[in-house]
């Protein structure tokens, strides 16, 4: 990024566990940045924090603090951005938010750069990324649509606790030694024991009987993929998985499809990485795409109850492809194409 | 039972995990057993196996041996099936298999006594119990399919370890023990790390790119319901669950759907629970369906992908439902019904 400028970049939740991703892929993927600052509640704020040597001393996330801030990545939750957010974008901060707050506002794109990349260009000083579980599934889904039309999907994940964040991974952790000691398990953060088990509800129930997870799903798919009567229906789990969501995805087509043709739009598809061979027993799982830029997609066969449909399974990671990464993918199209600008020219 | 006669049973396959079950169960539901003969391999004969004050030798299976049993238990693998279940037949002996060697035979019934019973009476020595999958699944599809008429299903599973076998709950438990311990992770029984993972192949591959396990689940579903052109596509995958065995459901009916009239035949069939309340979060979780005899059905919503279905959610014990105790149960059904007769008469 020779031409690029560099940037005065913020982290908002840069303690949480979305927070700590973004904080180490700035600097893995050399996005330019010329300050990086770290804000967090005020409870967080002082603490000092190393990245890449590096130390960073976290700053209380407040009303007045972007001024000099050219893009801030919110990885905290809804109440966060809805907050902290309209102060960013009134000092000339791109929000890149990865919050659910505002991805349905009719002005807020929704973008997924290998997807809908040129709503990019329509913003108002926010862009939202997808929730966790969305972006995985489309990173099988999207390719199949460009080859053979998407009309309808089905869908069950299975959803890593890094998900619902660093105290569901300690809570995890904490099971499996109890259980490993002969000793009673604590459950704080889900209503019940995730080790060794599976919880069929992800965020909180909607009128429909559906959950909070499920109807982001669907709506998410539809607005980013620009299908604004695409069925969906899905089913989403929890289960005692540290990192990475997999989901097994059935979907039905307006044209003719083949595994020959699937296999190549997935193989050529950027987010994706096909993983596909029976005899080999080779398929994606979780642990093997933890911590990896791409999705791996596998299992695809030709659905047997659809007249033209193909069964898939995908597995991404949800902190990075799923929240992180795909936060800092956006901005770094942004600034590649010109899109984002600082607001003081870099010391040459 | 009081006006039952005594019976002379056999488990064949002893020493595994459905055997011991068995071996359980046999006893806990009081079934009339005059003696009780346990087999297993050449390797497992002389073990001594202990249950409820009894102490049994295990003794070798092979042909001969079932000269004076009424009705065995087959626990074993297809192979033993094969090898041994004529020779049981020819002796007399009624063959309760739980192996898939002979479950789509023509000739042979498979049964789930809570939906096809009439089944029973149509044997010529050998009952099939369907695959674990299918019959956790079948306990919430049933009734549904009887209120609405079922049309097509997709499936997605959460399937135990224990559903691979004794070694492959010995495989999780060491890896998780490995993993605390920081020690290096071995796999024998599984191709991938099943501790904190999941593996999205269970059974091996067929030329359809559908798994054993998938393609069970759509015959056998539609031999037990007697629904020859069923559509049903589904994905079984493995979790690091000890016992019991999930699986989320997309299901299309001919007839109108409501919630209130799914939940009423899911609550008024024999073979399942109705755990079904978004306000208090509750739904079946596979460690709240282990050692339960019947299976929890939850989560029960319109479907939002079809026009005339229902989603829901199932957990439901491999070992009990899935295998031991559907089989004891078609024979607990067939010696109150008196289509099992004992050869000797039991002493007064």
């Amino acid at each position: 990024m020779q031409n690029t400028p560099s940037f005065t970049v913020a982290i908002v939740g840069a303690t949480g566990a979305v927070g700590q991703e973004l904080l180490q892929l700035l600097h893995q993927r050399k996005f330019p940045m010329a300050t990086l600052r770290l804000f967090a509640s005020a409870r967080s704020a002082g603490k000092v924090v190393e990245c890449a040597g590096t130390r960073y001393t976290v700053e209380e996330a407040k009303p007045g603090v972007f001024g000099d801030v050219d893009v801030a990545f919110f990885a905290a939750g809804g109440s966060v951005t809805r907050a902290l957010a309209p102060d960013a974008v009134k000092a000339g901060c791109l929000v890149i938010d990865k919050s659910s707050a505002l991805r349905m506002q009719p002005d807020v794109p929704l973008v997924i750069p290998e997807i809908n990349p040129e709503q990019l260009r329509t913003h108002r000083g926010i862009i939202a990324n997808p929730n966790c579980s969305t972006a995985v599934t489309l990173m099988g889904l999207w390719p199949l649509h460009q080859a053979f039309g998407l009309k309808r999907y089905f869908a069950a994940t299975y959803q890593s606790v890094s998900g619902t964040g660093a105290e569901a991974v300690r809570e995890l952790d904490a099971q499996v030694h109890a259980l490993v000691n002969a000793q009673p398990v604590v459950k704080k953060v889900y209503p019940y024991q995730i080790a060794f088990n599976c919880i069929p509800q992800v965020d909180t129930f909607g009128s429909d009987g559906y959950t909070g997870e499920e109807n982001k799903m669907m709506l998410e798919s539809r607005k980013i993929m620009g299908l604004p009567n695409l069925k969906v229906s899905t089913t989403c789990v929890r289960v005692p998985v540290v990192r990475a969501h997999s989901i097994a995805v059935n979907a039905e087509f307006e044209r003719p499809v083949s595994v020959e043709a699937a296999r190549k739009a997935i193989a050529e598809f950027p987010g994706a990485e096909l993983v596909d061979d029976q005899a080999g027993r080779k398929y994606p799982t979780p642990l093997d795409f933890s911590r990896q830029v791409k999705c791996g997609v596998g299992r695809i066969r030709i659905d047997t109850a659809f007249d033209n449909g193909l069964a898939f399974w995908v597995s991404g990671d949800n902190l990075w492809k799923g929240a992180a990464l795909n936060a800092l993918q956006n901005a770094e199209l942004m600034a590649r194409e010109g899109l984002l600008k600082p607001k003081k020219k870099a010391a040459a």
